[in-house]
C-alpha cells in the first residue's frame, strides 16, 4: 500500500501540520500555537503531541507514513537536522530537531528552511507543476527564496543558496537593507521596501495623486493601498509600480540568464497585485534576458498560499525513486 | 582493475583528446585539426579514427574505458546526445554525435558544452578542488559559464543556464550585446568588452595616459596591453581595470547571493591578468554580497587553462558512484 507524508511549517505564531497522501494531496490540516517561551524549548514537545493525538484519533499508525517533513526559520543544518538562530521561535542556540521529533514520533524527520519549503510546495503542487527546474521568490515583509533545479534543492555550501532578496539591484547609492549592505532587492520589492519607494518618489512628485496626499497625511500607506490606487491610474502609484517592476524584473532576469529555469513563481502578500505586478514585470525581464531564455523561461503568481509550505515540507519525507 | 576515461574537447580549431585515469590525471594527450569543410561532416569519424589509432598504438582495449566524455560548442540535446547550431564547426543542422562516435569506437558518449565541462574540470581537478558547489565563469572573446550546484551541472529548461555572460549589469544605457540585448557583462568584462570601456573612457580622459596615446594613435590596443599599463599605475588604465572590476563583481555577486557556491573561478585568457583583476573584483564583490555569502564563497583564478575541457568532459563518463 502506498504511504502518507506528513508536512509541518513552523512559523513564529502557529505551525501548521498536514498529512498528505503520496500524490501530495492534503488529508488533514490543522494549526497549533508556538509556544516561544522558555526559549521555546515547548515546541517541538507540542508539534510531537499533536501529531501523535491526531494519529490516534484517526487511528492511523505511524508506519503508514514515510515520514515527516518540516521547514522552520532559521539556520538549517541539513547533515545533522539541526536549527539555530531562528530568533522568532527564540532558538538561539543549536536546536536537535529531527532527533526530537522522531524520538516523540516514531517518523523519520527531514528539515529545511521555511523559505525551501514553500519553494517546494509551489514547485510541486501549485504554479511550478512539477518542473525539474523552478524558482520561488516570495514577496512579504521581506524578500526570501528558494530554487530548485535539475531535481534539487539548492542550498549552497553555508544553506544561503535563494537568498534571492539580497540580490543586489541598485549597485551605487542604494537603500541601507537590514543584512548590512546596501542596494538589495528586499529594499525596494519587499511589502516595507514599496512603502518606502513611494514616500520617496513622492517627495519630488508635484502632480495630482491620492497617493501623495496620503503620504503627505501622514495616513497609513501600505503595498496595497500603492496597487489599490495604481489601479486608479494614480501618477504617482504608476511610477512607483513602474519602479518596483523594474528592479524586480532585473533580479528574476539574473534567475533567468543564470539558471534558465523553466517557471519562476513569485508568491508571499505583495502577489496578491496579481496582473498588475505580473505584467510590468514580465515586460522588462524580457528586455532583460538572453533569447532562449525569453523563449523557455515564464514567470508567474504562487497558486497554493499557505499551504505551499506544508506541501513542500511533506515532499521532503517521500523517498527518491517517488520524488 | 579501475578503468579509465576519454575526454574530448572539441573547438572550431581543434579537438583535443585525453585519455585518464579514474582519478582524473591525464596520461595520454594529442591535438587533431578540426576539419569543418562538407559541412563538418568528417568531424566525428575523425576524432573516432584518431581515437581508435591510438588505443591500438597503445595496446589497450576499448573495455578498458568506462567511456567518452566530450565538450562541444553549439546547443546540445542531452537527452538525444545530438549537437546544432555549432556555427564554428559548420553543424548547422543536428547532428548525432553521441551516436555516431558511439558506433565508431564501440564506447558509450556522454556531451555537454564547452563551457560546462571547463567547469567541470576546473571544479574537478583546478581550483574547485573537487567541492559540490563551484561556479565557473571565462572572460575570453566573450564571456561564458557553467554551474556545478549540489553535485550537478546545472542546465535549464533549455540549456541556456549559465549564461553568466548575459547577465544584465547595466540596466540602462549599456552597450549593445551580439545576443540582440543591452549591458550584458559580455560588453564589459570580455577581452573585446575591455578594449570597448578603454576607449570609451578615452574620450573624456584628459590626463597623461600611455593608454589614451595608443588609443589616440590607433595602435592596437588589446586587453592585456590595458592591465600592463594599469600595472605601470597608467591612471586611465587603472580607471578601467576598476569599472571592469565593478561589474565583474557585480555579476559574481548575482551567483553569490543566488548559488553560494564555494568557489567562484574566473578562467580564460583575461584571467592571466591574475591579481591585478582578483584583487580589486574580491573587494567589490565583498561589499555586494550578504553577510554568510562573504564568508563563505571565495573568488579564484582558474588553474588548468586548456586542460580544463578535456579533464572535464572525460568527468562526464565517469559512473555516478565515482564522481
Amino acid at each position: 500500500m502506498d504511504k502518507k507524508l506528513i508536512g509541518i511549517d513552523l512559523g513564529g505564531t502557529t505551525a501548521k501540520i498536514a498529512l498528505l497522501n503520496k500524490e501530495g494531496d492534503i488529508t488533514e490540516k490543522w494549526t497549533i500555537k508556538t509556544n516561544i517561551e522558555d526559549n521555546g524549548s515547548n515546541i517541538v514537545q507540542d508539534i510531537g503531541n499533536s501529531l501523535n493525538q491526531k494519529l490516534a484519533e484517526l487511528q492511523v499508525k505511524s508506519d503508514e507514513f514515510y515520514g515527516i517533513g518540516m521547514g522552520t526559520p532559521g539556520a538549517v543544518n541539513f547533515e545533522k537536522g539541526t536549527v539555530k538562530g531562528a530568533y522568532n521561535l527564540n532558538w538561539v542556540e543549536e536546536q536537535n530537531v529531527s532527533e526530537d521529533l522522531g524520538r516523540i514520533t516514531g517518523l523519520k524527520v527531514h528539515l529545511d528552511n521555511d523559505a525551501n519549503v514553500a519553494a517546494l510546495g509551489e514547485r510541486w503542487k501549485g504554479a511550478g507543476e512539477g518542473g525539474a527546474n523552478v524558482v520561488f521568490v516570495t514577496l512579504g515583509t521581506g524578500v526570501g527564496g528558494g530554487i530548485f533545479a535539475e531535481g534539487k534543492i539548492l542550498h549552497g555550501v553555508r544553506g544561503a543558496a535563494g537568498e534571492i532578496g539580497h540580490v543586489t539591484v541598485v549597485p551605487e547609492n542604494g537603500y541601507d537593507c537590514t543584512c548590512g549592505k546596501k542596494g538589495c532587492l528586499e529594499t525596494i520589492a519587499s511589502a516595507t521596501g514599496i512603502v518606502r519607494v513611494a514616500k520617496d518618489l513622492a517627495k519630488d512628485f508635484s502632480g495630482k495623486s491620492k497617493l501623495r496626499d496620503a503620504i503627505i497625511n501622514d495616513e497609513e500607506v501600505t503595498a496595497k493601498l500603492v496597487f489599490d490606487f495604481e489601479k486608479e491610474n494614480d501618477e504617482l502609484a504608476k511610477l512607483v509600480v513602474d519602479k518596483i517592476s523594474f528592479y524586480l524584473a532585473l533580479a528574476l532576469s539574473h534567475i533567468g540568464n543564470m539558471l534558465n529555469p523553466e517557471k519562476i513563481i513569485i508568491g508571499g502578500g505583495v502577489s496578491a497585485a496579481g496582473d498588475a505586478l505580473l505584467k510590468p514585470v514580465i515586460a522588462y525581464f524580457e528586455t532583460m534576458v538572453f533569447p532562449a531564455v525569453r523563449e523557455s523561461t515564464k514567470i508567474s503568481i504562487a497558486t497554493k498560499g499557505n499551504d505551499a509550505g506544508v506541501i513542500g515540507a511533506a515532499w521532503l519525507a517521500l523517498p527518491n525513486e517517488e520524488a
